[in-house]
């Protein structure tokens, strides 16, 4: 009924359901000229607040839920104790959902929890996602939510991030400036945002150099044996291939195996560097160049906004885009040294 | 009211009060004869059922809990993996929650799950716990439960671990296979009977090569940089030893970055092996030998006994107590080489 009555409101004073429903909740995110106008059609059009509705929202679950594809990547694992060292806080207790990088399963954790099981929702979109319907549906029914890391764009929610552009930028140009000619970018297949934004970073290093010809992207998937084939025929095929830039760890695990394999030498045939959050990558033989991103960082800051949100407050407008810069750490797997 | 009446019936009967509810709701796991007997005195004494507890057991969440202590590390990821791909061919979804290897948010996850949020709860025990009663009080009120790898062995239910004594003697034994005289035991602190089942496994190796005298045990906790300071300090006062056996794998880790700063190289002055679960630890510098546990296997065991409970279905004896063993994979830390 509510639904109802509030997409009837939006509709006719063009608004979203959720501007509407945020108005006559009296939110501080809303203007008060926009309140008064919502305010006053809702009386006109007898409009009644569902009482359950409301109930749910006083009647706090005092959990939250942060949906993410996968934990075997330390990056969700160091994003999550970051999630819940704020929730902890604030005696909250944290829900985590994996969706394994399936659409089908991200929509279902959706579906179950706008029934108020969770008074708010942080999600980390998995690659597999090609419709946001579920993402809009969820975010329509007035239930917090908040992005971090793999965001769907168009859709208005908070989301916090690393700067993903630049930070592929400075690991392509640190092959560049450490010797290498013709760097590949080793991407993961999928819809990511993510993805496209480290690819433009890789780019646009090729640009700065003036080596945009040389652009050669692999593309790769979850599945690891796959991957080593696909990375062995590359380099075979393309022999002047003197450094890899690899979008996730996995790649570069890979590579580093397909290497070996090969009787390619790191750094000194070949130079990786790659995202990562594994402590132990400065135990590699050698040690990986690793972009690292703000992990724990991410998972506070994007808990906070969140319960800012649960809690009506008004975000500052930096608060709705936050970037947090990811730091470039480099090791012997990129350094320069006298070919042999 | 239904707990007191259960706990008169047990306290009268001299059974647990998980096998009278058992008994009443007529489970496969409860024999004939005991259920008359519980059932004829629950009509004498006017036993009445409570009618909430009986819906939440029908009306089920379609939800299972599993607790760790932790995710960074690469085997409790891995056994969510194997929880979700059984969980989701039932279509039940999977609450995870962390204790971060605290007592305190264990009993707090318990309590919170008691009260039929899910059909029932999977926990690997935080290595902080020693006061049992919130796991007692949890089988008490007759939710499902399964432990897994770390368990509270005084409580009568089912587990399913790795065989960790014998996958302990195997890693000891090999690193005397290889040469080494003097193998130092790398131990975390806590009162978890892994942690006393590896050390068995290690001493029961001392012994069978006469070795006992040479016990030498370093307990470590969660800090890396305590646990570099106090293995540094130890391997210079000890100059003999020649392998250590980390028990987990964040020990191998703080033991490369000692030996490093030491310049100690591995393995031909100290060689090492470590329960690990790390993918990457091929690719270590020297490739780490390691006792790889079952972890995605124990997953999918855990949840399949689970689910049996849950549906009343009969045990097997042999599904009581499961032990799925680990494998030791042998790489270049622990290789015979000669000294240099």
């Amino acid at each position: 009924m509510e639904n109802l009555n509030l997409k009837k409101l939006a509709e006719e004073l063009n608004l979203s359901i959720s501007t509407v429903s945020r108005a006559l909740r009296d939110s501080h995110e809303i203007g008060e000229q926009t309140k008064q106008r919502v305010k006053a059609l809702a009386k006109k059009l007898g409009f009644q607040p569902n009482p359950h509705a409301s109930s749910l929202r006083k009647n706090k679950s005092k959990t939250i839920a942060v949906i993410v594809p996968e934990i075997e990547n330390n990056f969700f694992s160091q994003v999550i104790n970051g999630v819940e060292e704020v929730a902890q806080k604030k005696g909250y207790h944290v829900l985590i959902y994996l969706t394994h990088e399936d659409q089908g399963r991200e929509i279902d954790i959706l579906r179950l929890l706008r029934n108020g099981r969770v008074d708010g929702v942080m999600i980390s979109v998995s690659n597999t996602t090609t419709s946001f319907e579920h993402l809009k549906a969820y975010k329509d029914a007035d239930v917090p939510l908040v992005f971090f890391d793999r965001i769907y764009e168009n859709l208005d929610v908070p989301r916090i991030t690393t700067d993903d552009t630049e930070a592929a930028y400075k690991a392509t140009e640190h092959l560049f400036k450490m010797g290498c000619k013709r760097v590949a970018y080793l991407s993961m297949s999928g819809n990511l945002s993510i993805s496209s934004r480290r690819k433009r970073g890789y780019k646009r290093a090729l640009e700065k150099y003036s080596l945009a010809e040389n652009e050669l992207t692999v593309e790769c998937n979850m599945n690891d044996d796959e991957n080593r084939k696909k990375i062995s025929l590359f380099l075979q095929q393309n022999k002047a291939v003197d450094g890899i830039f690899a979008a996730v760890e996995k790649l570069a695990v890979n590579s580093y195996q397909v290497c070996h394999d090969l009787k390619l030498n790191i750094p000194n045939d070949i130079k990786v560097v790659s995202f990562s959050n594994l402590a132990a990558a400065a135990l590699f033989d050698p040690p990986l160049s690793a972009i690292v991103q703000p992990a724990y960082e991410i998972g506070k800051e994007a808990t906070t906004i969140l319960f800012k949100i649960i809690d009506d407050k008004v975000l500052l407008p930096t608060e709705n885009n936050v970037i947090i810069p990811s730091i470039l750490v480099e090791r012997k797997s990129t350094s320069r040294q006298p070919r042999q």
